[in-house]
């Protein structure tokens, strides 16, 4: 066997490692009864520690320095790439640094359960500075390794190649019309008066019609599910991808678009290439990548006048005898229910434009206070004053809604946030350029026809993996760069043009 | 750390495996798509090379001689007995032999499903010789480290410390009554005429009565769940058991018993010492004594009288305006649905009176065919002649309902028949004595109350683990060595001296 083949067959090995964790993971968040969490939590610690001492174990080293003496195709060279990247994110940090995050966050993690509800920040923020103050040794240790800015190190780990340096004029300019466009939206919308969907939608019902949305977006249900979990995933491994929603059965609205949301990521994984998926290079690109794929689906294609003029018959049917064959739901309402914009405090719950707000402010937060350039003590007045020069709402004194509406940073996960605005102006380009490329689009989506957009995306992203990095995947696929003007002409063409 | 110590937490490690091994087992069965597999079947067969690896691994052997000069206690000691067996069980098979019958039992198996379809006994033939060759190997081999004899070593990995010079006697007084007996039962029978239940019993309601029973006879749902796969099974892990039923819409009966069965299993995992549950001495017993736990609650406590007197109202406000509120559900009609007694030539469709006799058959085949006494192409002559001697049916030129009924051998699984009726001759003699030592233990069960007949098998039999072999424990709790009369007793009452 040559070393690259060593190499090959030893990620194999791990990638299995790696379905059992995904299959534990979605049991544990989909299936699991409440006792049998502190033994799942142990497996899963084990699984950690076992995979983590197979990418860094000794033979990899010397494997990988004969590989790359070695004549390699260009997926075996990009696999190469890829392992060397695992390698070195491995291999870079010490193991009681990361045994001392696993305890300071899972600790922090639970208390910040009871702190947010009890809208305690004084407590919190002692645990809160312990894991920040842990996060920024992670930083200093990635950065040494791999010679970036202590932030880009962490935000790395999600988007690999993306840097604060590329971010910064993407957010300012998203800052630079967001609240604009956000006054004229606000505006607009007033002379529209919405019906809100009353009465009782079976959850039963809303899962079937849920499951029929899947099937006509192209989900493979030889190779997936659909479950329920308290917060929506797509989890599982790509030849058995497990997405989850949770139902409201007052209102049918927040579940289908969520199994929408939850289908584009189905359909990145279902579409990794086949001949790959055991690998890394295999894999899918990064978090803003995969971001892009539900999004795309979600705010692209399906909240357009398009797909609800197709959808609308059909959810009158699935909840027929609900309320729902009421005025609720007429397309124009429909329409209005899932274009709806509001001025919000709480990021998951926000829409599409309002949302980058959400983002942008997290992100200056996050890497000043891993840059060292604050601390934790400071976060309510930065979060309530950004709060106000971006969406015009106080967080003073409410912590719950405000600073400690989130599990990242409790988790320690800095770095992530920035990827899913990443996503949403992914998703913009990717789009237009499949408008541009498949002529008569809106027209098949206005028939449930997703099986032309699905190809394309299969083509120029899915069945690419990480063979490709970010900027070489979306210039081969739109002919550009990243570019934010997409996203902003589809939110003006939708929300004050009158367009989809 | 000491060298138990260092054993100790090596296995509970090996235990974190066996946790996810189980959890994606269990998903496999119960929740996964046909089309994951393919990955799921490489991902566990990786699972299972690495804890073979781990439990050979070079140190355990070190670690057990010097444990075994340590001060250790008792339950540290089992512990150490119970992992050298493991070692030894692992270290003896060649890993080429390993591997061969890796292949051959996955080629037969998977060929059986359609030549049990089609009948097909002359191209099963060839894929069953190749297994029961590999077997006899196995069999050498393990016969080779461990003393005992060709039959014996495989049985002693399902029922350690079991043996054929045992077995025989036993079978033997249960053949010479048997046949008989069952006679006798069918005379009987004919005189009380049966009415099936018709109609339609909707899985919803079965799903939620099953539930109601399994909470009546103390299953913690906070430790496990109830779900549906095509052969129901119990699988997890003690901190959270999965049981599994299936059923039928138009019959209520057979899911009810299933589901109760699973239960007994259940009961058996969720009561396993919860200080020792990591280390291979906090495992169940063996096979035999697992199912001891199911028939216990399914034969010994469930089909009775008291049992069905508590369960007929239950049953009929469960199926409330369905078909089940006639003449079917009586309380005189049920106990003899849950009684009837028939010559069937199903194993898995069998009743207690005639399942021993299939076991029997089984059990004489396969250690002629292991002991090299017989070889394959002379089982269907020698099921057929066993077949009208026990039960008086033939089953010429009918293989699809003889000798390739059952799974077991085409997967490779020789020695296992025999702990079935092991573990329905244990569950009489158990029964008898918590009868003896828990005076109203039937008018407790009329009432629908399962506490003290559950804490005296938690004390008895669920909280011993491995420390107590088969044959102490039984000591212990019945007061005396295993003895078929109890069975036999249990049989004429219930079935002639119209006791329950």
């Amino acid at each position: 066997m040559s070393n690259y083949q060593k190499l090959h067959q030893h990620f194999a090995r791990i990638n299995d490692l790696h379905h059992v964790q995904a299959v534990a993971g979605w049991d544990e968040a989909a299936m699991m009864p409440a006792g049998g969490g502190e033994a799942r939590g142990q497996a899963l610690a084990t699984l950690d520690v076992l995979i983590h001492g197979m990418v860094t174990e000794a033979g990899v080293a010397d494997w990988m320095a004969g590989a790359a003496q070695e004549q390699l195709e260009p997926w075996q060279q990009a696999n190469l790439r890829e392992i060397a990247r695992l390698y070195r994110d491995a291999t870079c940090m010490p193991a009681d640094l990361v045994e001392q995050q696993t305890l300071a966050t899972s600790r922090s993690e639970q208390a910040w359960r009871r702190f947010r509800a009890e809208n305690n920040w004084q407590e919190m923020a002692p645990l809160l500075t312990e894991v920040v103050n842990l996060s920024r040794q992670e930083a200093s240790v990635r950065a040494d390794a791999s010679g970036l800015s202590r932030y880009d190190a962490l935000l790395d780990t999600y988007e690999p190649d993306m840097t604060s340096a590329r971010l910064d004029p993407m957010f300012a300019e998203l800052k630079s019309f967001l609240p604009g466009l956000l006054d004229e939206i606000l505006t607009e919308q007033e002379a529209r008066p919405l019906v809100v969907p009353g009465g009782h939608f079976p959850i039963e019902s809303q899962r079937l019609f849920g499951l029929e949305v899947m099937q006509t977006m192209g989900f493979d249900f030889n190779h997936g599910r659909l479950d329920i979990s308290h917060h929506p995933f797509c989890g599982g491994v790509p030849s058995d991808v497990r997405i989850t929603t949770r139902y409201e059965a007052n209102n049918f609205v927040p579940a289908l678009m969520g199994v929408i949301h939850e289908t584009g990521h189905a359909l990145y994984e279902q579409g990794l290439p086949a001949d790959w998926r055991d690998q890394p290079v295999g894999q899918a690109l990064s978090s803003g990548m995969h971001e892009s794929q539900s999004l795309l689906m979600e705010m692209q294609a399906c909240r357009t006048r398009e797909f609800l003029h197709y959808l609308t018959p059909k959810i009158r049917q699935a909840f027929a005898g609900e309320d729902a064959a009421g005025p609720a739901s007429s397309e124009d309402n429909l329409h209005q229910l899932y274009t709806r914009v509001n001025r919000g405090y709480i990021r998951v719950d926000a829409d599409e434009v309002t949302y980058p707000l959400h983002v942008i402010l997290r992100y200056e937060l996050e890497r000043d206070l891993i840059e060292g350039r604050m601390e934790v003590r400071h976060i309510p007045d930065a979060w309530h004053e950004r709060m106000q020069r971006y969406l015009g709402l106080s967080t003073e004194g409410n912590y719950r809604d405000g600073c400690l509406q989130d599990v990242h940073w409790p988790a320690g996960l800095f770095g992530y946030f920035p990827t899913y605005t990443l996503g949403a102006v992914t998703a913009a380009q990717l789009f237009a350029a499949a408008r541009e490329q498949i002529p008569g689009l809106m027209s098949q989506i206005a028939s449930g026809d997703f099986s032309t957009l699905v190809a394309w995306l299969r083509t120029h992203v899915h069945q690419q993996g990480k063979f490709l990095g970010f900027d070489a995947l979306l210039q081969e696929a739109t002919g550009s760069a990243l570019d934010v003007s997409h996203f902003r002409n589809h939110l003006r063409g939708r929300y004050l043009d009158g367009a989809a």
